[in-house]
This record gives C-alpha cells, sequence and structure tokens, in this order.
C-alpha cells in the first residue's frame, strides 16, 4: 500500500512533467515549475498547462509593457495616487493570517484553532507604514491581502496600470477572471498550505514571491483536519501618551469549523519540526514539495487545487507587491 | 438513490450542452450533437470540445478540398485504384461483428457470447462485390472494417486522397494520428455500443453513418458484462458448381472472456424489446441516446470513452464509406 501511495506521488510528478523526484536528485533540478520566456499562445496554454493542470512560470515578457512594472515598484507613486483611499489590512501579530495558532481555550501545545486576521480599515498611505513597520517581534504585522476582487474595488484608481485581464489565459479559458486582488506586504507575510477552487495567475510587481506547491494527487500529505474558527480583535490602549494595540485571538460565536492543512513546511521551533515529522510521515518522509520564486515581472500559473504556501522578500521599496487574476475553468458555459 | 441518478445523467448532459432531456422535449431537439460551418480553430476545439469531452460535427467543408471527396463516390475509382490490392474484410452472417450472439453451446435464449467477424483476405475488386452484395437473409454481410491503421497500410495506394491528419485536431491534441482506417460496408452493418480509448475524427466520404452516443456518465446504463468470446469460421462446400459458404459461431480456445455492452439498442423483435425492457431497465428508462447522422463530406468528432452505437446508410454507389482518425489525446507527453 505505502509503496503503492509513493508510485502516485512519483508517477503523477511525471505525468505532470515536474520530474520524479528520487533520493539521488537534487531537489531543485528534479521538480521544478516550468518556465516560459514569451507568454504561451493561449492553444499551448491550455494544451500543455491547464488541460493536463500542471504550473507554468512566464519571464517578465509578460508584464513589461504595464505601467505598473515601472510605477509601483517606486517609493511614491502608490501612496500618492491612492493617498486618499481606505483600504483593508489584514492585521496579525505574527504574520500569519488564515493559519494555524494555539487554540485560545486550551493549554496543551497540539491543540489548534483556524486563525483569521484582524481586518481595519485605514488610508493607504497609513496602510503601508504599518506593512513597512510589520515585525513579529513587535506582535504586529500588516498585510494588504483583501481578496474581494479588490484591485477593481478599494484600488480602482490604479487597477489601470495593470491589464485589466492576461489575454492569452482569458482566450485560453474562455472567460474573464472573477476577481483581480492587490496584495502588499513584506517578508513577515507568510500564507499556510491550502489550496483554491479557482485558476489562478499571480502577477509580481516588486520584491518576489516563494511558493511551496505539492500536486492535488498529495493532498493527503497535507492532513487537512477540522479546526475550530478563532479570529484576532485588537485591544487598544494610550499608554503614556502612545497609541497601542495588542491582537488577541477569541473563538468564533456561534462555534465554525475550518478544515485546513495541519501541516507548517516552516516551523518555527526545533521541537515544532521534530512534532511535525512524528505526527505527519507522509508529508515529511515523501518528496518535499516543489519550490519556484517569482520574480518581480513574472507571472505564476498556479492551476486550481494545487496547494500552495507563500512566503515572500520585499523589493528596493520595502514592499512585496502582487496582483493576481482568479479564473474558473469550467467548460460547457 | 434513483432520482441521484437520474440528476447526474441530466446534469452531466446539460454540462456538456447537450441538453438535459425532459418527457416534455422532443429527443431530436433535447440532444442535438453540435454543428459548425466551418471547421472550429484549434483552440476553440480544444477548449469547447475536447477539454470537456463534447461531440462535434463539422460540415462538409472540413473534407471538400480532399480528392477522396469528388472520388471515392464514383462507382469505379477505388476499384480501379486497389485493383490489385488485397485486402481484409470482416465477413457475419448478419453484418453483426462485435457484438452478442446466440451462445453456440447452450440453448437457452439468454444465453450469449461475443462473436467475431471471420476474417478473409480478398482482392479489393472481389471485396466490393462482397460488400454490395451483403444481405442477411442470404447469410452473409461483408465490412471492410479493418482497425489496424488499414488506410495507411492496405490501402496506401489511396490514402493520399484524404488528409494524412486533421490539422485543427493535431494541432489542439499535439499530436498526430495513431491510426487511420478506411471503412466500406452497406446498410446491413452495424457496430454495437461499445468505447474507444482514443479520441475519434471520423469522417463519412459516401452515403450516411447513423450514431446512438451515451456519454461517460451513463456506462452503468450500458450493463457491461462479461462473456466468452467466439468467432465466425466458414464452411465451404461446391454444391451444383456452385462454391457455398457458411458462416458458424465457435468458442474461442483457449476460453477468453470479453466485457462487453449487454443492451441492443435496435432489438430484431418484439421479444428481444421486452426482454431488454425488463433485463436493462436503467438502460430503457432512462433518456434516449444522443442521435446524429453524419453525411458524405462531414465529421464526427467523439471523444474518447462515449460509448456509441453505428448503423449506416449507402450513398447512390451502393457503399458507405467512411475515413476514420483515432488520435491519443495525453497531456503531458
Amino acid at each position: 500500500m505505502e509503496r503503492a501511495v509513493r508510485e502516485l506521488w512519483a508517477e503523477s510528478r511525471d505525468l505532470l512533467g515536474l520530474g520524479s523526484p528520487s533520493p539521488d536528485d537534487t531537489a531543485a533540478k528534479a521538480s521544478a515549475v516550468p518556465r516560459a520566456d514569451l507568454p504561451p499562445t493561449p492553444l499551448a496554454f491550455l494544451r500543455d498547462h491547464v488541460s493536463p493542470g500542471r504550473p507554468l512560470i512566464v519571464s517578465a515578457a509578460a508584464t513589461r509593457h504595464w505601467p505598473a512594472a515601472s510605477l509601483w515598484p517606486t517609493a511614491s507613486y502608490l501612496t500618492d495616487a491612492l493617498r486618499s483611499t481606505t483600504v483593508s489590512l489584514h492585521l496579525t501579530p505574527d504574520g500569519r493570517a488564515d493559519a494555524l495558532a494555539p487554540h485560545p481555550g486550551r493549554h496543551e501545545s497540539s491543540s489548534k484553532c483556524f486563525a483569521s486576521a484582524h481586518v481595519r480599515r485605514v488610508d493607504f498611505p497609513a496602510a503601508v507604514r504599518l506593512i513597512r513597520g510589520s515585525d513579529p517581534a513587535a506582535g504586529l504585522v500588516a498585510y494588504a491581502q483583501q481578496q474581494d476582487d479588490c484591485l477593481r474595488g478599494e484600488y480602482a484608481a490604479v487597477a489601470g496600470d495593470v491589464d485589466a485581464h492576461v489575454p492569452w489565459a482569458s482566450e485560453a479559458l474562455g472567460c474573464l477572471p472573477e476577481a483581480v486582488n492587490l496584495w502588499i506586504g513584506n517578508a513577515h507575510s507568510v500564507t499556510s498550505f491550502h489550496k483554491d477552487h479557482y485558476d489562478n495567475i499571480y502577477a509580481v510587481v516588486s520584491g518576489e514571491k516563494h511558493f511551496l506547491l505539492l500536486p492535488p494527487t498529495e493532498h493527503h500529505r497535507l492532513y487537512v483536519r477540522d479546526y475550530p474558527a478563532a479570529h484576532y480583535v485588537a485591544e487598544e490602549k494610550d499608554a503614556g501618551g502612545e497609541h497601542q494595540m495588542r491582537l488577541k485571538l477569541e473563538l468564533d460565536e456561534p462555534e465554525r469549523i475550518v478544515p485546513w492543512s495541519s501541516v507548517d513546511p516552516c516551523p518555527a521551533s526545533p521541537e515544532e519540526l521534530d512534532a511535525q515529522a512524528s505526527s505527519f510521515p507522509l508529508y515529511s518522509d515523501g518528496p518535499a514539495p516543489i519550490r519556484c520564486t517569482v520574480r518581480a515581472g513574472e507571472m505564476l500559473y498556479l492551476p486550481s487545487m494545487w496547494f500552495h504556501h507563500v512566503s515572500q522578500s520585499p523589493g528596493p521599496n520595502g514592499l512585496t507587491i502582487a496582483v493576481n487574476y482568479w479564473q474558473v475553468w469550467f467548460f460547457g458555459r
């Protein structure tokens, strides 16, 4: 049985042309996301990536014509363009929103909940100051990651700086994006392993995004379990003339259960690493996730249902900025 | 449970854009194969037909440039071009090759076997005479239906009269045909319900082909069961100066089991019809198969794994002539 499962992992990666990792391979070489120097034709994209569910990184040629490519990485353009815009900012103490956290009502270290960020509406220049100053040591990490078509909503003033859709993808999929989102963070924001039901085109404008990917065939390696939902609430006070905010985790009322991956690929301590290795052997003992870095200007096509964990490095402006397009590939419409 | 299954049938046909048949619909209107006046672009073909697994009929515009379109329907062209060619001719007493037949060793009417044709190598002009003269009343139906890439093999002398591949399909699928077959029969040859693991492009050159189709989601309606394999053997004698041939069914030795659909959509007698209705209620009580007729010049794209039953009408030359291209759509190669 175990052998059959290991063969499934290897064969499905092999079928996807992502390499069949063996102990001899260097991980980076064995499981690499294909790269294209030029945007694919709609036919090649559909045939070679969408239909088989195979990711693709397209070089900066894909976004070179976007005004955002030159404007957004500069220090002041976005804060000027959005100076009177109120945006939704996601706040956590540690940069881990929509991730597992210690259960607030139980004290065993193994007891976890699913923690959502505290979302606060702030004007954009203040949001950028909070994002740049994010620091888990100070207990506050801010991430602009409202995923409700926000580029065409809150950020409509700058939406024209990028293509309204990715033409080769729209033609291949036969539809326009359902949502276009803007993401602005710094190195401290991390997105835990999850999957989306949308096909995703993720374009980095400033900095880099680092992805860990697992294909849908390795779903069972991620130990998706039910966790009680919780959310951060802000406790504020003025102390010595200074405004202070502390984020505290509270369980959702009424109780809500969220199925989420139990695996943290970047555990914070050796103890946590040991605990993961013994609790989640299918993850720890199996092939490493497929790693890729998407640099400023590049686009990642990530098929729906692929598990992904995302961390990031800021550009010279201190920010990681990205735009993603969510599209439904649902033939027959 | 039964309601859920009926919903599956209706929803999958609806998703495929083939209509959701209800008792009020006229069957022909409700479940029609889409038709295109012009060959599709490779992208539209892949996106709208191959990926969702939705059949398509393309009008005669697809084959109008083939020399075969004008040459093959004439009475003498093929017999001239192939006058010294030996071909494989499939002989049955009733036109039903690769179909269920009464078990030769058991006498209950319900006992069936899977019967293969008697294949005889004859020169092409003789093959055409036998096909034209096919008649179940005389106990002999001949069908040239060798499915081993025969157009590029036995019939290579006329292979250049059709396109070597269907360009929009090859570009969409990213591969050339695995096999190109020629089919020559008359009204008495019928192909029983079965599925192929290849994507199929079926081009009619003379006469008409009548298809009954069921999508893969309705597989369980066809009662695929194990049947012992048998084959027709020829018993020949000269009687009164005349050569006579009688085809007799014999079980394969060693025994071989073939899984095959138990359903005959065109039963020969009212008794057979009643027996089918009581034995195969999922077929009899469910939505009718999707019917389509492919006329001379037209092409049918039939996705792999669709069950199909095929009958035919001859053209003015007394023959139904068709060419099919089998292609493997297997992303990742």
